[in-house]
Order: structure tokens, then sequence, then C-alpha cells
């Protein structure tokens, strides 16, 4: 296992001038070091690839070896960077063990009600994600779900089947030593969005029977790779810039095209990265997601006629999944004859070069990352790059990447509007505007 | 079973002026006026709703009550507007009967090799739609199942168990014919995103056991409450109005917002009709979507405070699906206790409410489409209600909403790399470009 991932910017040579990356070269170079010497809170997953990680996986291992043990289902109840990850690793790569869901990212009442009817014949541990604990939706739905569990196992029985993720201080924290359920750390110079590579990700993975130390060994090689500020020698750095430079040049829309259905929830996961590091200050690209050749029949018209504020990221896997061979059929009248004998993987990869260069010749700028296969070890290189990139992006465009301020004006709203008795004033004003609107 | 879906204009006041409504009237009127003689191919589904539907109908009821007999599995192959809106509707409805799963809407290896593992030993039925049946995925497809169904089930069983959906004529109305499979019709004057109402949405439904006269029934309540000319008493053309002017003070990007994940794929329709309708000449809105709470925590922080380039459109739902309340407990540490009691529905809307007022107060303008239940006949209103909303929309913006020719542009390239004899003059220019970028 080695190699690095490659950035294809060969559709974007006509768009950005070479000369550009020599005159943003030392702003690059500047970032780099601030953000080495640890220039903001949240810049823990940085290095945490680099050093020794015994002290990391051996818990989550040991966690995930019990939980394997003895679990027909392992539910995840977290919202945000606390499932997103877990949930796109566990889309995206084989594994075997017990079922792993997710619970806890939203409200719906349906969702839970089918969520539980679904559990509750079964063997299932809980597995309660949250930095701070204090996050409505993971909140509501644990409250939900432990009554059922002591119904169902008894006391004792149900808190051993929970285990708890968070931070080493805050509410669920509390709880959790008050309740005496196991826990996994949450590094207090990681946020949400960032901790995929943490007992937050890995634990859901090493239950779904992923190599968790072959994501590891990923992260790793991505980050010895990616520790040069020079932008010639640094694909995570000259994406960065290439976002940065697409946005200035008005393409303020990015689109993530992957080629399988499996890549969904890591686009999802993609998009709260870039969405929520560099949405701020009145900017910042806005980033949505496109499956190939799926949304061709969708999206696409837009994508090769609407109006020109879009780009792509395209990320292409080199190996074959399947070998599947399009039949030579007699009499079958369909007008693709031409291809039988080619696979399936063959004719999906080479529609999706095509229309990489349909997209360039109509005005949409394209990037692929490229990696050989859907492994492990290829998806930590992957999480350590886009990881790597965002901080960049954002540093580039004068944001922090590490904040989020915005989500904190909508919960104070939405506390309000809920009756939290701190925020009564607050909360009879919204009150009255909604009233009024109705 | 009446009423009318509303559309909650009410954070939109300061934003759209009342004049602009009186000042567009007269085009609105123009539009409508032309649209209802038929000015344009492709307004077939204008109509449909308003006419004795039975001989859509009967047919389609036959071949899904035929099917529910006889069938584990009903796998739908189709891309586009050929599987979207039936499995929009399967997600979201309540039903029962045989499980609905689609294929032939991408080129995936892996994702076929997965379905026909799951298929191979079920009793299943093959509905493949196309309206021209010269399109690569769903051909594709049909051509790897075709061989597989003849060794399982033999020729003749094979044939039996195929429903072809496709049009008077065309490859696949041919190769339907050649081969005895049986057929269903799709209206030559019905578009592929608009013909969510035909047989291409309403077997799979039925097959799912959908209540389809209910479905039809919504849209021709629709139909029926939507054929005023005058903006005051049109919702759909108010929404058209609101998405013209959100454009042109710059909001760019449209979000659907839906509070529960069974909306997912009604969200992917919804792109789809409005992207291929408005997406050309260099313009139109780009469409995406979120799911609250869920992205308030991934594309919430964007939405907030980004670049100020988005409004939203909330589809609000008001009956409770299922009563869940928080329960009381003693010594649980979260800060929650003040909700105990309440249901989690209610706190579900009253948070996206208050985020309305949050984003709203941020500089995103907002609109809800409001229904008071998810069923069949409320579907069949939002559907018809965004189709007519989408037809004028794209009028209004000066293009034809019944068009994709940026569609042909990249299939155009596609089967030029794909290798297809006709076009092997362009196949070599564009093979020869792919060779220098590698």
């Amino acid at each position: 296992m080695a190699g690095q991932l490659v950035l294809d910017e060969s559709l974007m040579q006509n768009v950005v001038p070479d000369d550009l990356f020599h005159r943003l070269q030392p702003f690059v170079s500047l970032i780099h070091q601030r953000m080495h010497e640890g220039i903001d809170d949240g810049l823990g997953w940085l290095k945490a690839p680099l050093r020794d990680q015994e002290c990391l996986l051996s818990p989550v291992l040991d966690a995930a070896s019990r939980i394997r043990q003895d679990a027909d289902v392992f539910l995840v109840v977290g919202i945000g960077g606390s499932y997103m990850g877990a949930r796109a690793a566990v889309e995206l790569l084989p594994g075997a063990g017990p079922q792993v869901l997710f619970a806890g990212y939203q409200l719906s009442s349906a969702h839970f009600d089918q969520i539980w009817k679904h559990v509750e014949e079964q063997r299932v541990f809980v597995n309660v994600v949250s930095k701070s604990g204090s996050t409505l939706e993971p909140a509501l739905i644990f409250r939900l779900l432990w009554p059922r569990l002591v119904t169902r196992f008894g006391e004792d029985e149900a808190r051993r089947r929970i285990v708890v993720t968070t931070g080493v201080t805050g509410a669920l924290r509390q709880l959790a030593e008050a309740n005496g359920f196991p826990t996994l750390p949450i590094p207090e110079d990681i946020g949400g969005r960032y901790s995929l590579l943490t007992s937050v990700g890995l634990l859901p993975m090493a239950v779904a029977g992923i190599d968790i130390k072959a994501v590891l060994q990923g992260a790793r090689a991505a980050a010895l790779n990616l520790q040069e500020p020079e932008l010639a020698a640094n694909p995570a750095y000259r994406y960065a810039v290439y976002r940065n430079v697409m946005y200035r040049q008005g393409k303020i829309v990015e689109l993530l095209v992957t080629d399988d259905p499996k890549w969904q929830s890591f686009g999802e996961w993609w998009k709260q990265l870039f969405s929520e590091s560099e949405g701020k200050d009145g900017q910042g690209l806005f980033p949505a997601t496109a499956q190939f050749t799926t949304d061709l029949h969708s999206l696409g018209q837009y994508i090769q006629q609407g109006r020109r504020v879009l780009f792509e990221t395209v990320i292409e896997v080199e190996k074959e999944p399947v070998a599947l061979s399009i039949p030579d059929m007699e009499n079958w009248s369909d007008g693709f004859d031409f291809l039988a004998g080619k696979t399936l993987h063959w004719v999906n990869r080479q529609t999706i070069k095509a229309t990489r260069l349909a997209h360039a010749d109509g005005g949409v700028p394209n990037l692929a990352v490229r990696i050989p296969a859907v492994d492990a070890f290829w998806f930590g290189q992957l999480v350590y790059f886009f990881q790597k990139a965002c901080a960049m992006s954002g540093y580039l465009a004068g944001v922090n990447p590490f904040d989020q301020p915005g989500v904190e004006a909508y919960k104070r709203y939405a506390a309000a509007v809920l009756g939290r008795p701190d925020l009564s004033d607050l909360g009879k004003e919204l009150q009255q505007r909604l009233q009024d609107l109705e």
C-alpha cells in the first residue's frame, strides 16, 4: 500500500494561468507555516496521523471487539460531524459485522419509530456521539432510546450496551459519568467536521468490520505526502488554490462528482467539511454533489448550458470493482451493438471522461481527484487530502476554517422558540413574529 | 379529500414588493393563455388530469394487479424522468406489496452486481422505461438483465416478466414488438421530467400498493385550483414569480428544504424538473436540496452566513405521523428538561419555523409550501403544483421549459468516445484530447 492520489488538472490549464500559482505561493507558504505552528484552535487533526496512534486505536478496537461479539445492530446517535464521516465509510467500504445504522441526525418521529421497530427485537448497541452533549437532536433521540433500552434489557445490561463518544468536559461527559456509561474521548483540539479519524468515526467503522488501521495508514501516507509548502509538490494546496481562483472568477458553486451511489454519504461529509469551514463572512463556494451518469439526466442540462457559475471536482477510481461484459445480442435493435464485449466499468469511465470534455468545452472547468481503488487505505488518504485542502482553502479566503458562528445563531433562535427558560425574552419576540406570519 | 396547498409567503414580504406582482401580471396572463392553447410541444401534462383518466388507469392497474400476484421484487430500469418520480413516490408514500427497486439509472458495475444478487433468487418483474429507447444506461442494463432472466426463467416466462414503458415509436418500441414484451405507452406530448403522472410513474406506484387513483385525484384538484391566470388566486404562478425575482436579485441558488429523510428522492425529482427546464441559455436558478434539521449541522453555517446567493422553499407538513413524547427524566443532565412532554414532531416543526426566521434575518428569504399530510392525494397535488410552477417560471425567464439541448451535447461526446460508428471523426478527435490529458 503506497502511492499518492493524483490531482488531474488538465482541463484547468486554459482557465487558471500558471502565473497565479507563482503569485499565490508566498501566501500558501505563510499559511502552511502558521498552520503547522498550530495558530488556531481546531488544528489537532493536522499532525495526529503522524504520531503513534496506539492510544487512539487500542480503546476503539477493544470496544469494537466487545460489541461485535454481541450485537446484531450498532446504532450511532449523532448529527453533523458526529455521524457523517462514519456513515460515508460504512456505505463506501466493504466490511462484515453488525449492521450499522444512524439516528439522532434529525427529528423525524416517523424515522425514529421505523428505526426503533427495526432494532427493538435485535441485540443492539447504541453509540451516542456529541462533543458537547448540548446538541438538540442526539440528546432528544437518546432521551427516547434510554428508557426503551432499560425496558428491553434491564438497567445494568442497557448501560453496558451504550458507548458515549464525547469531549473531556460538557453535558454528555457528566451524563456518562453519572450513569456509568462506557466512554471514548474526542480530543479538544479537533472540531466535529474534522473528527472522522478520531474515535467518532473509527468506532462505527471498526464495528462494521472496516480495517481502521489501514484507514489511519492512508491518512498517515497523505499527511507525509502533503507536508510540502510548495504548490508544485502539494496537490491538496493546488486544489485549494483552484477553488480560490474559481470563486474569484465567479464559479461560486463547486460540484463534487462521483460515479456510484455508494459515494452519497461521502458527498454529504464533503459538503459539511467545506460549507461549514468556508461559508462565513458573506462568502464561500456553495458545495453541491452530483452522481454521474445519473445526474447527467437531471442536472446535466444545467451544467452544460445553464448559468456559468459551476466548476466540478470529479473523484475517479481506476480499479474495476466487478467485471461485467456487455453481451452481444442478436436481433437486439437498441443501437448499442458497438459496445458488445466492453465492460460496464469501461463504458462508465469513458462516458465520464467524455462528459468532462463536454463540460469544459461548455464553460465548466473541472478537476479530477484520482485514486487507484476504493478501500480503507485510500479512504484515509482521501479524507486527509480534503481536510488539509479545506484548511488551506479557508485561510486563503481569509476566514477561520475551524469555527461555525452561524450554527450558534440558528441554535439560539431554535432554543428560544422551543421555550428554553433563559431565552424567554427572545422566545416571546420570535413567537410573536411567528404568530403574525400565520 | 379536498383543499389546496398553501404557499406561505410571509417571509418574502419585505423582499419582494407587491408592486412587482402587478407589473408581472400581464406577462403571466399572456403565458397562461399561450400555455393553455398548447403553444409548445411537451404540454400534454397540463390538461391530462382534467380529462377522463380511465384509458390511462385501466392498463396500468391491470398490469400492476398481474405483477402483484406473482412478484417479490419489481425492478424499474430507467434514468432521469423515467425513474425519479416513481422512486420519490415509493419512498415517500406508505404502500404494501412487492419491493420496488431501481436500476439503469447509472453504470456502476458494483451496483448492478449487488442488485442482481439480491433479485436472482426472487420472483422478479422488470419494467424497462425509456421514451425513445436510445438512452445508454437503461439500454445497457436491460442488455445485462435479459440473458440472465432467460437463463433463470426460460424465454417465455422471462418475456412475461417484462413490462416495457415507452413511446409510440423508437428503438425500445421496436424491440418490444420484435420480442413480444408487454408494453405501456408514454404520450408523445409529455417529456420525461413531466411524466410522473403517466404510466411511467403510475405503474411502479401501483405495484408498490400506492393508491394511484388518489394520486390522480390530487393532480386533478391541483389542476382545477391552479387554472386561474390571476397571480392573486394562483399559488403556482406566485411561486414562479418569486423564483424569477429571486434570481434577478442575485439569489441564484434555490434550496428545497424538507424535514424527513424520506423526501430525498422527491428532492431529486424536483431538481431534475427545474434544472432541466430552466438551466439553459446561460441562465437558471441552480437547484439544491437540504434536509432539516440534519443539514443545519452541515450547510447551516453557509446558509446563515455564507455568500448571500440563496433562497429557500420549505415543504411543511401539518400532520404528526407518529406521536412520540419526550420523556421526563430524573437526574438527566442534558439541559433539555424544558422539552419533557412535548412531541418530537412539535420540536421538529418549531425548530424549522425558528430556523426560517433566523435565515430570513440573515438574508436568506424563504417560502413555505404547506400541505396537511403526506399521502397519495397530496403527493398528486404537490407534483402538479411544481410542474405548473416550473412551466410558468421557465416561460417567464424566456426559455423553453420543455427542451433539453444540453443533454444532447454530452450524449454526443459520450457516444463518440465510446466508439459509435457514425461519430468516428469526433471520436478520434476527443480520444486524442483525452490522451493528451493523461
